[in-house]
């Protein structure tokens, strides 16, 4: 049976091994998955989390999804769609969930004849191949969006668009990878990103492990850093990229780019061509998924508000396209429109 | 022996009580300081913060500066100094402190044929009375305020412009108050002001207190919620005004000014006149405080960020005067310019 290991997971024969997102930094603890319903858990809890990360996790899940199947052949498509409806119910707003799926169901649709041995082998390859692709495409990402770099820019990024969002190596933090890379000397101001805090914990994690000069912040002092001059460039990644370029990222990434724009500082979204779904005309269209209360109130089991008090916490916000410099995709930098500038890309693909 | 009581503070004869702000809302535990030397620490801890109200608790502070006094009465007015300076020292951007200091010291040196019984008499009616005025204050700065607050509007503010903020009823939630209390129906957005958590541990505990609807948010959500059309209005506090309008307050105001801009929503700044400091021409000369790290990499006990990150935390920015819609004071709501307007309102004072 094959192997496959990254910074954010492992396929081990019969089992994918996620790093638990939760715990870092704090602690370096791993989650077994060995059934498609475990997979389902680890993305609805953000074990792993990050558009890339969550579609290639659903791959793997649907595979173990295959294995877990000991009926009779006829009802094995059945099966292999609620596996597909469990996994794709984990999250609603990053589409590279449902990308991930499609395909893998689309390569089960298309190989009818085959052995369950066959069939499971197919699919773990073809599960593999979506995780190796996603460290090229990332990698492609990170050379297109390098050339926006400038030597001495101070980038600020949202969230965590690094390694740990992809299968590795990162969108938003790829791109800043590929301008170190070639020498380039930057400094990051990493927002932490309540609620979830992913800037405190990944990101500013992640830099400082590949060496990378990065300052934490909250979000709320982002303005004030631009006015103060501290940052010339802004790139943060993306859940779901509408046909006109709308793009939902991270709640906070609207507040930014609204004030990136005050101060005359460009936008970039890194993201792979799996994040635009062009079944989206725009914005409007992409569901944006909320979250437990919870995530505001605590922090680990600390509670830091008053019992019972209401919040609202949306997980994701929508940038309209003509807030945004240029979309960074592994076929180069989309500009608007994007109607136009994406749907080529799409083109050149085939 | 006087006494005095508030949400915020108590004067019991021979030392002042402090609410431990920094505790709240999960235990509700008092502070005592006897001493000019424990009003300093607990002002610089934040056991007690808010411009008016660490205006107030200074002024007993220098009360009991007084009463510490043993030595021979030619050397007091030099202790005198140095406890005012000593107090002064304790936080650096809210003006009201200043304010404060000052009025106990030009009283100090009115009265120098005073016993010693009856100079620390003097100073702590001064004490209190500075302290019933702010209440007062912050009453008329809510009848001025109520003015603009429309029934049924969803108001953001940020931080804790509250009765924890000043001696009781507060500046900016004393705006809030005041439409409740003349019938008008309001939804209240409280962002929960990162690193120190004023709005999710205080402002959502006073409103929830008080019967008002609020939600807590966290800060990188006011630019979505404007956008959803959740909120008609801005009101925020102030720790410092500069003779222009200029307006330091908690770090995030001047981005929640560009948003609410770029949504058309009118933006307030609630605060007295004793916040207004005629000697800043503009907000380049305001100071503004850094805190230390561990606000932004812990929650109390729990690390949230990688031992050693790198993090900058300026506790305040400046929000340019012609981003302001109005300031509103206890003598009035001030317009742009304010150079002009604030002025104007000096004059009539006297």
């Amino acid at each position: 049976m094959a192997r496959f290991k990254s910074i954010t997971l492992e396929w081990r024969e019969d089992r994918v091994i996620f790093i638990d997102q939760r715990k870092l930094p704090i602690e370096e603890v791993y989650v077994e998955c060995k059934t498609h319903e475990e997979v389902y858990g680890a993305i609805k809890d953000m074990v792993v989390r990050g558009a890339p990360a969550i579609g290639a996790s659903a791959a793997f899940g649907y595979v173990l999804g295959a294995m877990e199947f000991k009926k009779k052949p006829e009802e094995l498509a059945a099966h292999m769609k609620a596996v597909k409806d469990r996994l794709a119910g984990s999250r609603p707003t990053a589409v590279n969930l449902f990308w991930a799926l499609e395909r893998m169901e689309r390569l089960f649709a298309s190989t009818p004849s085959l052995s369950h041995d066959e069939l499971i082998k197919t699919l773990e390859r073809e599960a593999i191949a979506i995780s190796r692709e996603d460290i090229l495409t990332n990698m492609a990402i990170g050379m297109n969006g390098a050339s926006v770099v400038r030597d001495g820019d101070g980038i600020l990024t949202h969230c965590n668009a690094g390694a740990l969002a992809t299968v590795d190596y990162g969108t938003a933090l790829g791109v800043i990878r590929s301008a170190v890379e070639m020498g380039k000397r930057v400094r990051v101001y990493a927002d932490e990103t309540r609620p979830y805090l992913q800037g405190a914990r990944l990101t500013s994690w992640e830099l400082m492990k590949s060496c990378i000069d990065v300052t934490l912040i909250c979000d709320n002092m982002a303005g004030w850093i631009m006015k103060k001059g501290y940052v010339n460039l802004v790139v943060v990644g993306a859940d779901r990229i509408a046909a006109n370029g709308d793009s939902a990222n991270k709640i906070g990434t609207y507040s930014l780019a609204i004030l990136a724009q005050k101060h005359g500082i460009p936008f970039y979204i890194a993201a792979p061509l799996s994040t635009v779904d062009l079944s989206c005309n725009n914005g409007e269209e992409i569901p944006i998924e909320e979250r437990s209360h919870r995530e505001i109130t605590h922090i680990g089991e600390i509670r830091i508000a008053p019992e019972g008090v209401k919040c609202y916490n949306p997980a994701f916000d929508v940038t309209p396209w003509n807030m945004i410099t240029g979309i960074i995709t592994e076929k180069g930098i989309a500009r608007p429109p994007y109607d136009v500038s994406l749907a080529k890309m799409f083109e050149s693909t085939h």
